[in-house]
């Protein structure tokens, strides 16, 4: 299975110490040796790293643990192949603009029989399911909502109303931000951790520096990570759960 | 002055021998040291590298040179900042998705009074004329074509049209790839350079390899530079000239 890591903070964090564990398990504790990326906004932009090969084998992998890259928000995958073979082109996260802005996109799982109709305004490169969703919620949010963005509650909405039009297909755990919101879905499963840096460790008047971790599974054994219910659509930011829909009838959301 | 170099070849290659000249004028032997960037197709997709500092500073550019990423195309720029700020966002080469292609697109020059009408398909994200001529570009492009890619010479026809229409506001050097291709304009300069590896020299039954490097000025002083006259627009592919297009009454063209 695929693995996500995503990251939402308030202020610029490096995501080392959670990449670092999230790495090994890309051939060397795990078998997701297919392929890897990350993508880290700056201000509006994004670096978008990614590499066909195992993670724990990348000299771009090991640049990003010695090098901290400081950001906001992080959407990172490492993948095991089962749609699509291994290249560049199949490698998450994907990556388009929409409304001025720079989208990626990470996910898990697999749909079947997903063969949507495509007005071309947003085309797959690759062969993965994943990419194809991607373009196709791209869509869908452009034809909604035209050509400048919405409210974020609108747009959070939107994607619920989606993901349970996606839900027959199968599973869709995935990750998306736009350099403001970190939206998470747990299809199956996802877990997220809040971390906050404690007051008495922190330089006086220096601001609060929390995290949110969203992982596929929980990185460390020693700190409360929270499960995400299966059919729940999350949308972080600025370090904080902002607010959560439900994708299936009967989650217990808090 | 920005600096362009592109390479287009036959083969996958590794351009670290021009990167490494090229990126110490990136603030070390020239004053480019306002970001730099790098965009390398592999197969069907990209990679793009990218920092709003200096290049002969960067640990990635450091990295690029140690460990040789074998492409097809390539389109790398060196900023000096004269339109928007020194930023990620700001930094080239630029990147969207068109019919299902990966395009990447580098400027040098300085458009004026340029403020054309966007649809919204496109937007940029930065504050450059060049990202916005970007969009434009591929607006113009999508708006002639509908959904489908054209056959080259319908392109290249096309964008002689745009280059001609941009003419009147600046300078408009630029490379734009779409992975197959690689389009380079000589609005004011630009030169490019034919290599390949000798017959002797070649293991027997290998292909030709030969490349086609495209610099704002020769990198080297040792081999036989052209100089792309202003006002022609070229089609690159698999290491040769396809088609060269003038984009300015009068360009002398071979």
């Amino acid at each position: 299975m695929c693995q996500l890591l995503g990251m939402s903070s308030d202020q610029p964090t490096d995501i080392c110490f959670s990449f670092t564990e999230f790495k090994a398990r890309g051939g060397a504790t795990d078998h997701h040796a297919d392929g890897w990326g990350i993508a880290f906004y700056e201000g509006q932009d994004v670096r978008v790293l990614r590499d066909p090969q195992a993670s724990c084998a990348s000299p771009l992998a090991e640049l990003i643990s010695r090098h901290p890259i400081l950001s906001t928000n992080v959407v990172a995958h490492i993948r095991k192949a089962t749609c699509g073979g291994v290249g560049l082109q199949n490698t998450h996260p994907f990556h388009r603009e929409l409304w001025g802005k720079h989208w990626v996109f990470a996910h898990n799982g697999c749909l079947r029989g997903f063969t949507p109709a495509l007005s071309g305004r947003f085309q797959p490169v690759g062969e993965t399911d994943s990419e194809l969703a991607f373009c196709w919620l791209l869509q869908r949010l452009s034809d909604a909502f035209g050509e400048s963005e919405p409210a974020g509650e609108r747009l959070l909405s939107c994607l619920q109303a989606l993901a349970i039009e996606l839900a027959p297909h199968g599973t869709f755990n995935f990750l998306l931000s736009n350099g403001r919101g970190l939206y998470a879905h747990s299809s199956s499963r996802l877990s997220h951790l809040c971390r906050q840096v404690p007051l008495a460790e922190r330089p006086v008047g220096e601001a609060a520096q929390r995290s949110i971790i969203v992982a596929t599974t929980p990185l460390t054994e020693d700190e409360s990570w929270v499960s995400m219910p299966a059919g729940s659509l999350w949308c972080f930011r600025d370090g904080l759960p902002e607010s959560m829909l439900a994708t299936r009838p009967g989650t217990p959301l808090d």
